[in-house]
C-alpha cells in the first residue's frame, strides 16, 4: 500500500470522463489524498459572482484525475472507498442558474417563461462545530445545518469509445450527485477501458435529497480514498456499501426508470447475496428497502435502491469483502 | 371530545372517494376508532390466494367511512392525526399482481411480455416483538423486519364533481402509500365537498420506499385518528407534520412531477412559515430538504418534499398549531 | 332508425362522466344532432374575456349528454360515427391560461417561475372558403389556416363507481383532443355502465397536434353522429377507424406511456384482424404505423397508433363492419 | 462545386461522434457520395444471424466519416441536403433485440420480466415498384409497404469534450431516427467544432413513427448529399427544411421532453422568420403545426415540430435560402 498525494495544476483538470490520459498510477490498495476544486472551479466566491457570467462551458465541474489503476481491465470491478472528505476552505458556495435545476423550466424541460433570477449563497463552514451556516439574501434569517461533506461526481471512462461531460451520472458513474457517497462509503464501477481511467471532484458540504435548485453547497476539498481492483467480477451499474446497507444506483430520466434500474439492480444483487429467488428477492426489497433520491437536476436523474444488510436472510460475502479490508484503512494511523 | 367507534358491516366499504352518503358525522376535535380491512377485502390468506383470481374488480382497496365532519366547507382544511393503528390480525399478506408493480410492465407501461408469475406470501406479525416475519416461498430463508404500521389510503371528496377510485392518489389524499403515514402523524387535506367525507383504509404492518412490486404487507387494522377542523385555511396538495418535520406531498407521474410539486409546495410553506423570501426558501429546500418516495406503482406515484422543523429558522405556528393539539389526545388516557 | 336532436340547456351540461343522469335514450342505429358548446361555455368571446376570470371551476369543458343507449352492457363496445361538425358560430376562440400547455411549467410540472402571460386570439371561421383566420394579437399578421372541425371530447361512464372530469381522457375516452376525431371517422368505446351514457363536447375548428398551448381554437358546435352497439365484444382503449386506416388511442403521462398504449393495443388488434402472430403483428405495424399525436396539456396525454386498412394483409372484418354501415349513414338524405 | 465519392474501407466505421480524425475534406457547395453500411455492420442477413449473437458491442450502427468541412467553426450551422438515397442491396432487415425497442421493457425501463424472443424479418426491396415487402415468420402473410428510403443517423462532433454513441441522438444529430430525413430535405446542425466532422449512416428503406420494436427496415446505402457553410448562424437543436415546411427536432426523455424541445425551437425559429411576438407564434404552432414522432427506443427519444411554411405568414429567407439553392443541385444532371 503506497500513499499518494495528487493536486492538480490549474490547466490538468478534466471536464469529460474518458479520452483523457491519465494523470497518476494506483495499484490495488493505494490509498490517494487528492484536491479536488468547486463545480464552478472556484470562481464563484460571493453574490457579484453570478456563474452564468464568471464560468465558460464547458468548464464547469472539473474532475481531478483520470488516475489509471494498474491490471484493471473490462470486466472488472474497482472499489473505491472513501476514507475522508475534508473541506478546503472555510465556505461553500450555492446558487440558481437560468433554465437549471428542479423548480424551474430547463433546456430539456422546455418553456417559454423567462429563467428565475440567478442568485448566489454563500454557506460558512465550521468544521469543528461540524456546521454549514445558510444566510438568506432577502432578509437576515441563518440557520446552521450538520456538515455532511460528499462527493458529487466520481467515475471512470465509459464503455465504448465514448467520452462524457463530467455534468452526467450514468453507469460509468459521473455526476452522481447523491448524499450518500460520503466518508465511510465503498462505491463499485464496472471497469470499461484498461486502467479503468478513476476521476473525482465537485464536492459537496451537504445536500438535500434530489438537489433541487441544481446546485449543493459547492466546496472545494482534500479527499482521501482507497482503491481495490476486484478482477473477473463486472458490475453493470454503480453500487455502494456501507458497514449498514448495500445500495444501488440508477442513472435516468424519467425519474422512475432511476427507480426501475436502481431495484432491478438491488434485487438481482440481493439473489446473488442471499441465495433467494428472484420474485422473493423482489418481495423482500419491496418491503425492506429504501429509495433515496439523488438529483432531479442533471443530465440523468438518480435514484438509490437501499436495504439494511441485517435484513438480508443469510448474507454472503460482498464483493469478497472489500468494503471490510478497506474500511480498515480508515483506522490505521498513516493512512 | 367523543370517541367514535365504527366497524363497517360488509357492504358499507367504499372503492371511492366522493359521491358516497357519509356513515357516521364527526366533530372537530372527535377521535374516532374505526376497523379497516386489508387491501384484498380480506380474501387473500394464503398461497393458494392469488388476488387476480379471488378478488373481483372494482372492489379492491376497500375504506371505512366516508366520514362527515361538522361545519367542514370547501376552502377549509381538515387536520387528522393519526394516534394509533394495530394490526387486527397476527398476519399480514403481499403478493405480485399480473403487470402491476414497478419491476414489471404495465397496463400503462405496456409491453408485449407476459406477466411476471403471480405469487402470495404471508407474513407473521409480532406485535410484542414488534417485527414482521418474511418467509421466503421458494427456499426457507426468513428474516425478522420492524412492525412499522401504517395507513395507506386517506382522503376527502375530490373537487368537482368526480368520484375517484381509492386506487388513485391525488390533490385529495387517496392511495399515498407512504410510510410516514404512522402514528404520530398530522395528515393535512384541502376540503372540496361539505363534510370533507373523510375515508380511509389500507393498512400496511411495513412497506419499503416505492412499493416496489405494488404491494405492501397488507394488514386489516383497527386504527384510531383524531380530527381538528381549521376554517378558512385552504390545503393544495396532502401535507405532513410530525412532531420534528413538516412534509408536502406531490401525486403525479411520471415521478418528477410528483417531486417538483411536493418540492413547490413545500417551499411556498417554508416561505409561509418563516417569512424568507421564494429563492432563499428554495436554497434552504434544495441543502435541507428529504425526498422520501412513496409509491411507484399506483395511477400516480408519491414523493414527498421533508424538512425538519430544526432547520427552519423562526419557524411560525404550523396551521394554528393543530399538531401539537392533536399530538396531546396520544398522552390522554381515555383518547 | 330515428333522428334525435338534443339542444342542453343551459343547466343541462355535464362537467363529468359518470355519476349523472341521462338526458335522453338512443336505439342502436339512431342518428344524434346536438348542440354542444365551447370549453368555455361560451363566456369567452373577445380579448377582454380572459378565461381565468370569465371561467369558474370546475365549470369548464361542458358536455352535451349523457345519452342513454338502450341494450348497452358492460363488455359491449359502443361505435360512434360522426357524422357532420358545424360550427354553430362564426367565430372561434383560443387562449393561453395560466400554467396549463405544453410549454410552460403547470401545476403538475410544478416550478417557481410565474405564469405566462394569458391572452385570447379570436379567430374568424369562413365555412364557404373551408378557413379558419388567425389574426396576431401584437402584430397585424393574419393568416388562413384550413378548417378542419373536430369534437375534442367524447366519452363513456367511466368503470367501477367513478366519475371523471370532462377535462380528462382515459379509456373511457373523455378529452381525447386529437384532430382525428373528425366528420368521417367512427369512434370505438367499451362500455362500462348500463346504457354507456355517451357524452360529447368541446368542439374545435383546428388544432395542432399536441394542442401545444392547451387549447384549440375552440367552437360551439351542431354535431351529427350516429351509434351502433355492437354485443359481447369489449373494447380496453378507445380505437378509431376510418375508410383508410385503423387506430387505437393511448392516454397516459408520460407521453411514452401514451405511446405504449396506443401500440400496445394496435398489435393486438392487428393480430386478430389479420391472424399475424404477436411479433409478426408488432413488426409490421413498426414499418408501417403512424403515431399522431393527440394532446400534451390534459391531466393524461393522448397518442395514437394508426395503420392504413391498405397494409394490413388478409384483413378481415372490422368490428362487424360497423364503420361500413355507419358510414353509408352519411350519404343517405335524411339522416 | 465538386463531387466526392467515399467508400469506408472495413475498418474505417465510427461509432462515435466526436473524437474521431476526419476520413476526408469538403467545401461548402460540394456534393459527396458515400456508402454508408447498415446499422448491423451487414452482419444480418438471415433468420439465423440473430443480432445478439453476431453483432458486438460497441461496433453497432457504423457511420461513414466524419468529413471535415473547410472554415466551419463553432458558432456556424452546416446545412445538409439529403439529394438521394440508393437501397445499396435489394433487401432490408429488421429485428427484435433482446430489452430494446417500445414494446418491450428495456436496459432502462427494468423489469424483472425476460427479453421477447429475438427474431429477423428479410423485406425485399424492388425499386422499379418502389416497394418494401414484409413476409410474416410465422405465417405465410406478405404485404408490400410503400420504399421510402430515409437516414436514420447523422451528426456532428458534439460540444464540449464529448464523444458520442452512434446509437444517441442529442442536439449534435446522431440518431435522429425520422422519416423525414429523406431525399429533398435539407438538415441544419450547429457546428461545435472546427470542421463540423460530418458523418452519417444507418439507412432505413423505411420505418413506422416511433420505431416501435426498436429496429426499421435497415439498408447500407449510397447516399448523396451536399453540404453549404452558413457562417455565424447558430443553431442549438437540428432543424429540418423541406420545400413545404420547417421542422425543429428535440431528442429526450421523457417523450414530453423531446416535444418541448421541438416546439419551443419552432417557436422561436417562427418568430424570426415572421416577425410575431413569442405568444402569437406559440398560438400560431398549437393550431397550425404537427409533431411526427421520430424514435421511443433510442437513449433519448426524438419528436419533431412542424409547420407548413405556406402557413406562416412574411416568411422571411430560411437560413440566408440554403434549401433552395441545394434543392437545386437535385436538378443539375451532374450531381
Amino acid at each position: 500500500m503506497e500513499k499518494i498525494t495528487y493536486r492538480p495544476g490549474g490547466d490538468e483538470f478534466a471536464y469529460v470522463f474518458g479520452g483523457r490520459p491519465p494523470v497518476a498510477h494506483l495499484r490495488s490498495g493505494d490509498v490517494v489524498e487528492v484536491f479536488t476544486e468547486d463545480c464552478f472551479g472556484g470562481l464563484v466566491r460571493g453574490p457579484e459572482d453570478l456563474p452564468s457570467r464568471v464560468c465558460r462551458m464547458p468548464f464547469l465541474n472539473p474532475v481531478s484525475g483520470p488516475f489509471f489503476v494498474a491490471d484493471a481491465e473490462p470486466g472488472d470491478t474497482l472499489a473505491v472507498h472513501i476514507l475522508d472528505i475534508t473541506p478546503a476552505r472555510d465556505w461553500g458556495v450555492s446558487s440558481t442558474f437560468p433554465h437549471f435545476g428542479a423548480l424551474t423550466s430547463t433546456t430539456h424541460t422546455a418553456t417559454l417563461q423567462p429563467p428565475l433570477p440567478e442568485r448566489v449563497w454563500v454557506y460558512g463552514i465550521d468544521r469543528q462545530a461540524g456546521t454549514v451556516r445558510f444566510h438568506a439574501t432577502a432578509s437576515d434569517h441563518t440557520v446552521d445545518l450538520p456538515l455532511d461533506p460528499m462527493i458529487g461526481t466520481i467515475g471512470v471512462a465509459p464503455p465504448g469509445f465514448e467520452a462524457r461531460s463530467t455534468l452526467v451520472p450514468d453507469t460509468h458513474g459521473g455526476n452522481l450527485d447523491t448524499p450518500e457517497l460520503r466518508p465511510g462509503t465503498t462505491l463499485y464501477l464496472g471497469v470499461n477501458q484498461p486502467g479503468a481511467l478513476l476521476a473525482l471532484g465537485d464536492g459537496h458540504a451537504r445536500q438535500g435529497e434530489g438537489e433541487a435548485c441544481g446546485v449543493g453547497v459547492e466546496i472545494a476539498t482534500v479527499t482521501t480514498f482507497a482503491v481495490e481492483l476486484i478482477k473477473g467480477v463486472s458490475t453493470a451499474w454503480p453500487r455502494l456499501e456501507t458497514d449498514a446497507a448495500v445500495m444501488s444506483i440508477g442513472c435516468a430520466r424519467p425519474l422512475e426508470d432511476a427507480y426501475r434500474i436502481a431495484h432491478h439492480d438491488l434485487v438481482g444483487w440481493t439473489q446473488e447475496l442471499t441465495g433467494l429467488d428472484a420474485l422473493d428477492a423482489y418481495q423482500l426489497v419491496s418491503q425492506a428497502g429504501r429509495a433515496p433520491i439523488g438529483n432531479v437536476c442533471d443530465p440523468n436523474y438518480t435514484v438509490l435502491a437501499a436495504v439494511d444488510k441485517a435484513l438480508l436472510p443469510r448474507l454472503g460475502e460482498v464483493y469478497g469483502d472489500a468494503h471490510r479490508r478497506l474500511r480498515q484503512l480508515a483506522a490505521t494511523p498513516d493512512a
